[in-house]
């Protein structure tokens, strides 16, 4: 079993990706953390607990950070025109969820569930990196005792989504991101390389909401709007970006990686830039120098990954 | 015919281009005009005085800036290792060469020879940005009367080389060439993405030599150092960047390229990256806006591209 804490900022295919989690037979979810980034952590974390609530998913929610690692960064409009107002594509999510969230903050919540078990813990992080740049802040000894951390985050050898330098969610917090590329624990990248190939159609939809009920047809629901958002870019269907970070955790096989130090840019024109030195290839004594190498995804086999990911979501939780 | 300027850090890839350009018979060589770079303006000037001695070059050589466009950029360690103390390979190039230079600094010989061929001169870059940049300043109206501007430099979808994020040439006066890359002039882009492909080995220069006399065994004699240090890096001979950016001038047709924006980083961990915004994404507004399309290329028919190479180098001038 795959311990697994989610961290997440619900969003819609934020959504799409806990119910992978929540279905995987292989995956034990020890909790749903939340952060800002597709809207307010407010609104996340009342998303999460209205997915928690629908889905029947056991795993408590611990609310997470609603500001940068620098607190002097402007903040970022929410991207309502994807997300919808209410993070999850316009459905009328409840103002409030009558459960209750877990008392520690998210960044709390990850040291204590890292140290209650050693070695066994991936942390899936599908939203600004924020919270895990203050678990590491304040605990640093966690970077020894997690099993890994698998990012949906980032765009190496292709563009961009919110600057051509840049990708959302590592554009977001890009002093955090930093912080957890650099630090020493085992990092795999799952950016824009891979995820933009990886496209849920609606007639895909459609067939999932035939044959596994009303917690697809609620899915389907949560990406209407994101699919009429996405329909522009792709053919017609939708990006399931932060599923593929969940199929690297089940599959690994299914990608190819490239090794080698990761630093994120902080200010200037590639605000938020991923940047990897790849192993083999030398420099003069520079920024990257003295760093852990991580592991970018470069290649998915996206027939199988979207095969896995459709097969995950209509099974029995 | 093609009027040319050459504007050039002598060394080494850049004595083979300057003599592939003497031998173009399509080539119309108006001018050298040297920056710093591979060496100090003093030196590089120096090499082209001697090349053109050496190879009956009849063009003038204008010496150009020793300075960045920022003067408070620290100055970079000349990179002695690659092309020698002399900047051409340690041949003992003699000290002073007794020839005149053009009494105008480089950007002025730029400014009036594109001036007195309107629609006509390309300027082909091969070092660092700068006398391009002041040239821009000091008389912007030249941006319409230049053909197009051909330049080596920049790593777009592959690592930098003196930096993971930056390319050499780039690196060494970033807020030039980003000056150069968003005038409202057509630029070229020929960078590490298709010059790393392109290798003169050891067996070739042999040949060439063989088949070409005098000249060819000087270029040889200049160019074995280089290949010291590049055999480390590839198949045992030299990768031909500066060469790369003549041969798109007469043939095109052999390259790939891709449209957008071009910017250049200044400052923090990619300072020097080149980042283009390729034509037909979307994204929010920033940095990229109502800024020229320029041409990267993307893609090069190596085996034709070493070719034309070689068969320019051994014809007679
Ligand atoms: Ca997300
Ligand atoms: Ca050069």
């Amino acid at each position: 079993m795959h311990k697994v804490i989610f961290d997440t900022d619900p969003g819609v295919d934020d959504a799409m990706a806990l119910l992978f989690l929540h279905h995987h037979p292989e995956i034990d979810l020890l909790g749903i953390t939340t952060v800002f980034g597709n809207a307010s952590v407010e609104t996340t974390t009342r998303n999460a607990l209205f997915l928690k609530r629908e889905w029947g998913i056991d795993a408590p929610v611990a609310r997470g950070e609603g500001r940068t690692w620098n607190p002097m960064r402007n903040p970022v409009d929410w991207p309502v025109t994807i997300h919808g107002d209410d993070g999850l594509g316009n459905i009328d999510v409840p103002e409030t969820i009558d459960l209750p969230v877990d008392p520690r903050p998210a960044h709390r919540f990850i040291i204590d569930t890292v140290k209650a078990n050693p070695g066994e813990v991936t942390l899936i992080a599908v939203g600004r990196m924020s919270n895990l740049a203050y678990a590491l802040k304040e605990a640093p000894e966690i970077a020894g005792l997690v099993r890994q951390v698998i990012i949906m985050g980032g765009a190496f050898d292709v563009p961009g989504n919110i600057t051509p330098a840049a990708e959302a969610n590592i554009h977001g917090d890009p002093e955090a991101a930093d912080v957890v590329m650099t630090a020493p624990w085992k990092v795999v990248v799952v950016g824009l390389d891979v995820t933009m190939r990886t496209v849920m159609t609606r007639k895909m939809l459609a067939d999932l909401v035939t044959r596994g009920g009303e917690r697809l047809k609620l899915l389907s629901d949560i990406s209407q709007f994101y699919i009429d958002f996405y329909g522009r870019h792709v053919e017609d269907g939708m990006v399931v970006h932060d599923s593929c970070a969940c199929l690297y955790l089940v599959a690994p096989e299914l990608f190819a990686t490239r090794s080698g130090a990761i630093r994120v840019v902080a200010g200037g024109i590639a605000d938020g830039q991923t940047i990897q030195k790849p192993d083999g290839h030398a420099f003069p004594p520079g920024n990257w120098d003295d760093i852990p190498s991580q592991q970018v995804c470069t290649g998915i086999d996206v027939d199988r990954a979207m095969a896995l990911l459709r097969e995950t979501l209509v099974r029995a939780a």
